[in-house]
């Protein structure tokens, strides 16, 4: 029998001892010097930080956003870096997805089927029906937008109020939508009180939590209370402070040191928080 | 001095005497008999449906999960059938897409500037910042979503209850963030009493209108009401109703009757509200 996918999870950051994902953001302003700022310098960028980083990673995370900004092209290279991703870590697709029915089943051809991710992001706002197609495959799953990590999160997943706000509700919600133990939630690591109440709400659900690293968010508590101290398998995400933790030929080893770091940061608060 | 998106909109409106946006959703295995069911089969049949249906149309609007289906072939298929939209009607990407500042950037530069879009659909869930990105040139606009036309639209945009309901405070929040007058809303023509109370939050916010046709939405309630009796420039979406109208190689011309028909049996509506 296949597992499902927050199975696969689990047994990837049991088997890796790692709750980092790594996250592939390659904004080709930024690339180290000596790569080309063209699709094929993107390809050669994240070939080697998949290399140097994945002893240490349980998951790659792939921004849609600075591969779809090159075009075909750059969806071209999407699927060549997605291609080079190992298969026993778990490979997420941060595309944000959202549609109504028929829509959102291509969309899940697109990114499950078509390219060799495990699961997506996707935007909780359309409802059960929106999210069906995405679930289908109870091998492959979904992290819902729960509560954001940017700063104007709050305008509309904390309405109408901080007794009952909307976040809570989703949280609720994509809970129920988890007959195929599929479904996970995205909880910025920014918001601290946040990230208690939705692990509160949802003892058992993975979680996908980026804002670490760049964003300035707290390890310790996303670690610890991410993790419910180790119980559930989430995976704590870091882009920027890893993939350009150095800006020239030594890029990978930079990046290889601060995966590293983060890892063993990461298991150890989470080792901790158990004593 | 360049016109800012509504009024840009409001022109196309005028100019054409049509409300009708035709949604192309070319869907690669409903495609009529003699075409490849192929990226090339796709240019052509939208090919064959802009020249047949662009008297009648204000707006295009290109679903990008049908083309996403089909990988890098498939973007470079929408790249193609992009540019064989008219410019002077309005071309709008519905990507929905939606995610916090720097990821947003790049979407915004894919579908914004890379490709010749002049709005898009966002998902408002992130907030404001989230927004920014795709409303930074005020001749280009976005479409938030308010109320969906999917019949599990009710379990997120309508929490907490039907006295305050989100899809009213999103529909507020956006009227806020329209400075460079270039926001609009997505509302459904199938739920036409939300439809109503969206467009008494926000008199003046121009609405893309999915749900007419093949959904059963409601023609008559989303053209008077979706214009406010044509003083707004509302875009009615008809996206099955019209490219699948024939199944065979006359579908051109089926579905240039469809449009007609529709553009027509809109503005009868209107006018017969106005007297």
């Amino acid at each position: 029998m296949t597992m499902n996918f927050t199975d696969r999870l689990r047994h990837a950051v049991h088997q890796r001892q790692s709750h980092l994902c790594v996250g592939l953001d390659p904004e080709s302003d930024k690339l180290p010097r000596g790569l080309d700022r063209s699709p094929e310098g993107i390809v050669q960028f994240c070939r080697d930080l998949v290399i140097s980083t994945a002893e240490y990673a349980a998951a790659f995370k792939i921004n849609f956003a600075f591969f779809e900004a090159l075009g075909h092209a750059g969806w071209r290279a999407l699927e060549q870096v997605a291609a080079l991703l190992p298969e026993n870590v778990i490979r997420i697709a941060d595309a944000k997805r959202g549609d109504i029915g028929n829509s959102a089943k291509h969309y899940a051809r697109a990114i499950l089927h078509e390219l060799p991710f495990d699961c997506l992001t996707v935007n909780p706002y359309l409802g059960e029906d929106a999210a069906t197609p995405f679930l289908e495959n109870p091998a492959k799953g979904a992290f819902f937008l729960c509560h954001t990590s940017n700063s104007s999160a709050r305008e509309i997943q904390h309405f109408p109020d901080r007794t009952q706000p909307l976040y809570l509700h989703v949280a609720a919600r994509v809970a129920e939508w988890n007959a195929n133990k599929n479904c996970g939630l995205v909880v910025g690591a920014t918001h601290a009180e946040e990230l208690k109440q939705v692990r509160t709400v949802c003892p058992e659900l993975p979680f996908l939590i980026p804002g670490v690293g760049a964003q300035g968010g707290d390890l310790q508590t996303s670690a610890v209370v991410g993790t419910s101290g180790g119980a559930v398998p989430a995976l704590i995400n870091v882009s920027r402070a890893i993939i350009f933790a150095g800006d020239d030929k030594n890029f990978a080893t930079a990046a290889a040191n601060a995966a590293r770091k983060f890892q063993s940061d990461i298991q150890l608060a989470i080792h901790e928080s158990a004593r």
